[in-house]
């Protein structure tokens, strides 16, 4: 029997969370990653290198690396000082072998094999893309991690969102998706990791004539000034928008609440649990899978990475995310992880 | 049978070259690397970071690595734009290890096991120290990288060479020692590749305690301002002076005249072929392997590397080397090798 094939599609933390708890399950994984980022390390290596974005496949390559967890810390290691500070190990490792490979795809087949990775992780596009928002007064946003910092998209509203030059999808990504089982797309942040993917010329199609069972997992905050106030179904509607037809089939959806300390604190920086509200839409033609799927561990701090604490506290659980997308893969020795699928 | 054990000792291109030949035969070998190397990339990460000098030992595990050619490409691969300009890969690589693995060494063992290195590669010393040079005159010299540039050095002459601060030997290079069949010495720069190794605690006497059988390794070719004048016997007299007694068995010397081109090329930068008068000395305790030793291959112009090309036009073949080498164990299949032993 071919193993189960699963494809996520996504980019950054949201992607390694969920990478990190289905490398344990005996199926096939291909991590089709954003390619739009440009800030940070990465926006440095890009700017001076001239190569492609390394960071979002260095994560989903350090999520499926069956290496020791040393190495996998080598990968994620943050340099703290000098002319390297800042950088990710990881991300200048991806650099390098994307200029002795002669490409960003080749230098990550032969990372994948230097990781031990299990499964696959394919850049979405090898085209060199930067991510624009034109707003609906005319300004317009450029690039992934201006973007990400401009709070004012969702009250000005967004006219385009797009890539430019506009890029094709890499060949193996719609392979991809076409021979999957499962489409898992996202958790993630919304405009800056999920659809970026989706502004890829040929993978919404690929995924609306796909087979796979289509399953959007939901992120557990709201972003400030991006989605602040949308709900379950308003993300659905963006995400299907971009695919271009209703396709998603089910949700997940987290149902533990946080400590009220952890939720205050998130609020002062308006971000807040995204809202259900079932009797909103009548008839939905998607499944809400409610679970609880919130981690219990302590937040790991990276001392390198300042950020790192703050994007973490409330967080999927890896081994709970998985379990559940395993279990809508039928398989009924996990249904008693769900609350309720309305 | 246990398998023979060699300990190469040196630093720099010439232990690549040396390991290179050796790795192809079922040897264990040792190389312990000189640590006090503070020029270009390694200068850099040493004084950005306070990290120990990764470049000479990189070299080493390269050598012995049995990874892919495109793996070794890549620990070699040298950056040629923005921040990271001019620094190597591997450099990199063995810094975020130390910062990780809390110390150099326990960052080259880990080094180790990712590249697959066969046989071990040892810092001569895991203390953070520099070199120094005192000449007669008074003046001081400070640091590997300045000592490499003086070229008034053999002018003036030599009153300390010494390492501030005083460093201890690693107990793995002392054990590696303790135990060899055959200690081998260069090639390599004279006064910054071989000798700070000697200037380490611990190292002369082991070698001289060793039971194994000791070869040098000349260079072909002497280093304007330093040993421009130096023939065979001035280098045999050199070593062992830092060893603390005649503790040379064999020394290696090459038959092979380069082109007239390449040597006019050479002197030019007054690095001339190496001299070796059998009648200068009487008795002399230790054996002249002539043998042709010379390197046929194109120079490979590694173009991110410009001191490459120049470094390595006159150079040893690291197969003969390595095959007169086995023989000098005792190996009888390569006796046709050796034009003369005097």
């Amino acid at each position: 029997m071919k193993p189960t094939k699963i494809v996520t599609i996504g980019g950054g933390t949201g992607s390694f969370t969920l990478l990190k708890g289905l490398k344990n399950f005996n199926i096939h994984i291909t991590a089709i990653v954003s390619m739009a980022d440009d800030g940070g390390s990465t926006g440095r290596l890009r700017d001076e290198l001239g190569v492609l974005p390394p960071g979002d496949v260095r994560q989903c390559l350090v999520a499926l690396s069956k290496q020791s967890k040393k190495v996998r810390d080598l990968f994620n290691y943050r340099f703290d000082s000098g002319a390297l500070e800042g950088h990710n190990f990881g991300n200048i490792f991806l650099s390098a072998l994307e200029k002795i490979s002669g490409g960003f795809s080749k230098g990550v087949e032969e990372a994948i094999k230097i990781l031990n990775v299990q499964g696959n992780v394919v850049p979405v596009t090898d085209n060199d893309v930067n991510l624009f928002i034109k707003l609906k007064n005319g300004k317009e946003i450029n690039g992934e991690d201006e973007i990400n910092h401009s709070f004012d998209i969702e009250k000005i509203g967004i006219q385009k969102i797009f890539l430019n030059p506009p890029a094709k999808a890499n060949k193996s990504a719609l392979t991809a998706i076409k021979e999957a089982d499962m489409i898992v797309i996202g958790p993630g942040n919304h405009y800056c990791s999920i659809v970026p993917n989706f502004l890829v010329k040929g993978v919404s199609r690929a995924i609306c004539n796909s087979k796979a069972r289509v399953v959007y997992n939901f992120n557990l905050v709201n972003k400030k000034g991006h989605t602040e106030n949308f709900d379950l179904d308003d993300y659905v509607d963006s995400i299907n928008g971009f695919l271009g037809e209703k396709r998603i089939d089910f949700v997940t959806f987290n149902t533990k609440k946080p400590s009220d300390l952890l939720i205050e604190k998130y609020k002062s920086n308006k971000e807040l649990l995204i809202k259900f509200d079932p009797n909103k839409v009548k008839n939905r033609n998607f499944k809400v899978v409610k679970s609880d799927l919130l981690s219990r561990n302590k937040t790991k701090l990276n001392n390198s990475d300042k950020l790192s604490s703050l994007r973490t506290l409330i967080r999927h659980d890896s081994d709970r995310l998985a379990k559940l997308l395993i279990m809508l893969l039928e398989l009924d020795e996990y249904k008693s992880l769900v609350k309720e699928i309305v």
